[in-house]
């Protein structure tokens, strides 16, 4: 299996790196999971590593919604394969002398994430660190082939779970000292993943998907480039939090942890799932021959817009 | 499955109170490793977090060495219940600005480790972080039955591969700003995972396992909390690396990733081992009917022993 063509930017510049230096020693890259077979199973794992100062402040959530926030993170890599849950394992650095009840907070938040989804905590491991360290690896079971970020095809539609730009509303207000708005804070807080969703847009015809974890307008870029395709945003069609300054924040919010998938006939699938799930699926752009994304307003393109980088 | 007894001691205080917290979402804890079924596979996970300032300095090691032995924790793991190794994830925090080769490094070193027990790189996350952050997640495949802590009975004797107290040695140098001994360094940064002589031992009748990470003295008592039996070690028989200062140093040398085990019939196994694997097994003990872990001189207790603590 050859690795996913991976997007422009510094953090795949990295793993392009990384995976020169080790190569045949490591599985393809670039996809929310990597998957391994064991027997006649195939299984999808993904680790995700939150740092205080660099994901989350301290001071923002309570010790139980930052465990639910870092296990919703990894559950999310394995909604974005369309997987089904089975456990992870979450390892806790934290500088408390006396960490006993603060990471059993920790791990009673992953713990309430781990079950919405139907999985268990197996493990991990506790050691000291000056700053709190979370790392969420989670394992799944592919129960059919996965939804990978590289089936995008000319002509499908681009569609998006739910609505944006609640995380970085709430982050916005962190950042200026501010109290965010109750329900753009609960976006950032307690997230979900979209599990069940995520099957059922497979079953529905959902040929690429991925999680909006860096924002949509480069999670858009991950999904062009893995399928080869250009991409289509359409500003005004985007769902915006009600929080959120506008579609521009919307489009560069990121930790969402909904879906953006491409789908070949997609209108009538959204009005089905929004009923079913409660949550709306938004038609926001298209698939087209070429490469890179490409935001518009009534057809014309729309410049300015930088892209979430991790590093 | 009923919990593994844990053995004293703040750590196991607290993985006591967060399985108390979480109750049934959890795996069983006390073991080196958590298993679960997949179809009719079982499977084992650990996940090991190193964080620098607390398990190492970064001038110590290479960034290979480091990555090397990050991924070497995890895989004892598997050892320690005889799994089959089949790939690990690696998250990295690293503070580098530009931080391509440098991780690279450490992938390359994490790299190598899997490779020679067996196992891909699935993958992993990099992030920023103030201080260097590794945590390894193994996941390996149960051929057989695992060898858990539990399992030593009352008149095995107990039995270490390899010289303990080289890592020990590494580290009093590096915190006395000494240049260590060759021997004791490479012991420090290049450790081995006992994965095949773990299988073997397993086959030779090995009742209980554990691998030596927090030290013989330490790991020893976990054996016997989770055996639910009296542990008793020759302080004489323990052998001691060229480089340690004697067997005080061996007992509480941590991070050996040497194997500890009850055999029922030793003695005959240890021959066959040392010549198959170059690498000696020794008899450093014996399991009798109590509690606790007694260390002996020429069957006199020797009192004085102090046990390695992670917080």
């Amino acid at each position: 299996m050859p690795h996913t063509p991976l997007g422009p930017g510094p953090e795949f510049d990295i793993i392009r790196g990384i995976w020169n230096r080790i190569g045949g020693r490591a599985s393809p890259a670039g996809d929310d999971c990597a998957f391994f077979k064991v027997g006649r199973e195939q299984l999808a794992i993904s680790s995700d590593l939150s740092v205080e100062g660099t994901h989350f402040q301290v001071g923002w959530m309570s010790r139980e919604e930052t465990g639910w926030r870092a296990a919703t993170a990894g559950l999310s890599d394995l909604a974005a394969v369309a997987a089904t849950p089975l456990g992870m394992t979450v390892s806790v650095g934290t500088s408390d002398e006396q960490p006993d009840d603060h990471v059993a907070e920790l791990m009673k938040g992953a713990a309430d994430a781990a079950e919405a989804a139907g999985a268990m905590i197996w493990g991990g491991d506790i050691v000291r660190s000056e700053r709190l360290v979370l790392d969420v690896t989670v394992v799944g079971r592919m129960e059919k082939d996965p939804v990978t970020r590289g089936g995008a095809e000319v002509g499908d539609g681009l569609f998006v779970t739910g609505r944006l730009g609640g995380p970085a509303a709430a982050l916005g207000a962190w950042e200026d000292r501010r109290e965010p708005d109750a329900a753009a804070r609960d976006r950032f807080v307690k997230p979900v993943a979209r599990i069940a969703e995520a099957q059922w847009l497979r079953d529905a015809g959902a040929r690429a998907m991925i999680d909006v974890s860096d924002g949509l307008l480069a999670d858009t870029g991950h999904l062009a480039a893995a399928s080869n395709v250009a991409c289509v945003l359409d500003i005004d069609a985007i769902p915006v939090h009600p929080a959120a300054a506008g579609p521009e924040e919307a489009m560069t919010s990121g930790e969402e942890y909904e879906l953006l998938l491409a789908l070949p006939n997609g209108v009538a699938a959204a009005g089905e799932f929004s009923e079913r799930f409660g949550l709306s699926l938004t038609r926001v752009g298209r698939v087209e021959a070429g490469s890179g994304v490409r935001v518009e307003r009534n057809g014309t393109p729309v410049d300015g817009f930088a892209t979430f980088r991790h590093f």
